[in-house]
């Protein structure tokens, strides 16, 4: 088929802001090439609009990702704008790159909704995508849009790295256990959204809008890292992956978490363990990784646990973490 | 997030063969690595199971393109085994590397089901996926399960070609237009099915597994084609991008088409013109391309038109096609 381009050729497409056009009006072509910016970096050899695109990939290596986004389940229309669900589902696939300690480069998108939908709604979200993108300096090279009854985006991600990825399975036992970027907030601001809220209104923009610390990935390798991972389903939960995949057991220190004031006020409001927030919250794409001891956490890192002897288990204060489990789809 | 990973620790992951096993219960982690080979080519560096999989890009340039599939629009859970979808989706794919001239090294598989589908069906939706890549030497290196509504099927393809990629952009006006592989029969496949019946089974299978000639990409490639495309909604329709991207017309020789029996047998069982099934019929993944007059098409290749003076239109022994047009979704 062909990857969604500039040359729209389909009769009835009418002025950009026609309010009524939907994206059945739109159709196959035409969604990212009204959208995406017709002017490539010297990287995209071939943009959209052909069978595929063609991408330099310098390092001769790629790192690649794909991640699903539901309507109903990773997003609901009436939490977020399109242009915002748009930032938050390139965000989950950037973070992927910036865990390997890469940099993002290319994206493609695989959009399918109700052929009702605003075609001004889709343009938002693939809106919020190119600019969450260009972040990293990633441009949205290609995509397919289809007819479905929910609204379903899928995001693959291509990206480099100028070193050896670092993947889950380097962490040793003696390791200092570190993170960077926010921690709890789009939890919590999920948590305020569940109960009929819109504040605090920082919280629910962290949840709307996460903002992976993109620069701390490369810059984890460079200083070291052992092991990293984004965490985007709780820090309990992503830990333990790099705790399963080392074959060590990681030991978090509750002091070395410090509770930010609106999780703190939010956790009062609504008589729940500001540290579950921290814990558990996924979506943030805080960057944790595991630095060797003598070498410590880059600057602005905080470390918050250790590598021990174990076989998978992430514990807090040397105890299982009794609180409500990380999000994990379908449970 | 994960990329689906061959690392199951989800509790409740029973024996492979439990019937009663569903998507659910797999879970986001282990779709994939209970189905794709352990064992990857050197190529693949790291595979499912990290934040992102590394793949050498040998010539220091990709080929990426992604198509969506979704249940009750590209397939019918009735009408194929889950096996087929798999190898249909897949096809599709890599039918548009084959359409640069490249050849497909990569796959990853975005993958929304309702948690109650039972886990074979998607394990062999992906196992059809698996051996359809591995025809050209691809490998499944990751993707994403999450629950929706329905079936929804994004697959993500990445390749490399030797030389640069053959556009749609580049048919000059006399040269000859040619095509390779079966054309006609998915979409007679299609029409059968949508009568209700089973037969002819060469036509039904033709559309539950398409069987792109791969080979015939790079070999048109080196062969000198200016332009190509692979059909996937129609030769007219598919054309239609070739003249327009290039800025010519297309003119097609009726009598240059055989008509298949099997195709012949339909046309006259329904009362339709056979004709329709080879000029609009979508997904059998026809290798279309513009050649020099001077050089001709390849061998095993055959001619069925030629580029004239045109702003985009195609037509059949000088005129418009006045049959039913080519597939296009939200149409």
């Amino acid at each position: 088929m062909t990857q969604d381009g500039g040359m729209t050729t389909s009769a009835g497409i009418h002025g950009r802001n026609d309010p009524d056009l939907t994206v059945g009006d739109v159709g196959e072509f035409g969604l990212i090439g009204r959208v995406a910016p017709q002017e490539h970096s010297d990287r995209v050899l071939v943009g959209p609009g052909d069978d595929c695109a063609y991408v330099t990939v310098a390092s001769g290596r790629m790192l690649i990702s794909t991640d699903v986004l539901v309507e109903g389940r990773h997003f609901r229309r009436d939490w977020a704008e399109a242009y915002d669900v748009g930032r938050r589902a390139a965000a989950a696939n950037l973070a992927d790159v910036m865990a390997m300690g890469g940099v993002a480069t290319a994206l493609t998108v695989g959009f399918a909704a109700p052929a009702d939908l605003p075609a001004r709604w889709a343009e938002d979200l693939t809106r919020g995508i190119v600019d969450e993108a260009a972040l990293v300096g990633a441009e949205v090279v290609g995509g397919d849009v289809t007819a479905a009854d929910g609204v379903v985006v899928s995001i693959t991600v291509v990206g480099e790295t100028d070193r050896e990825p670092v993947l889950r399975s380097g962490a040793r036992v003696g390791d200092v256990v570190a993170i960077t970027g926010r921690l709890g907030w789009a939890g919590a601001g999920l948590h305020v959204l569940g109960r009929g809220f819109r504040s605090p209104r920082v919280l629910v923009e962290a949840y709307r809008r996460p903002e992976p610390p993109y620069e701390e990935g490369p810059r984890g390798a460079r200083e070291g890292a052992t092991a990293m991972i984004d965490v985007s389903d709780g820090l309990l939960a992503d830990l333990a992956h790099i705790a399963e995949e080392s074959s060590v057991g990681i030991d978090l220190d509750a002091d070395a978490f410090v509770v930010p004031e609106p999780i703190a006020d939010v956790a009062a409001a609504t008589n729940a363990d500001p540290r579950t927030f921290l814990l558990t919250g996924g979506d943030d794409h805080t960057l944790a990784a595991t630095f060797p001891a003598d070498r410590g956490a880059p600057e602005g890192w905080s470390v918050v646990g250790r590598v021990v002897e174990g076989e998978g288990d992430v514990t807090v204060d040397g105890v299982a973490w009794d609180g409500p489990a990380g999000h994990e789809h379908y449970r």
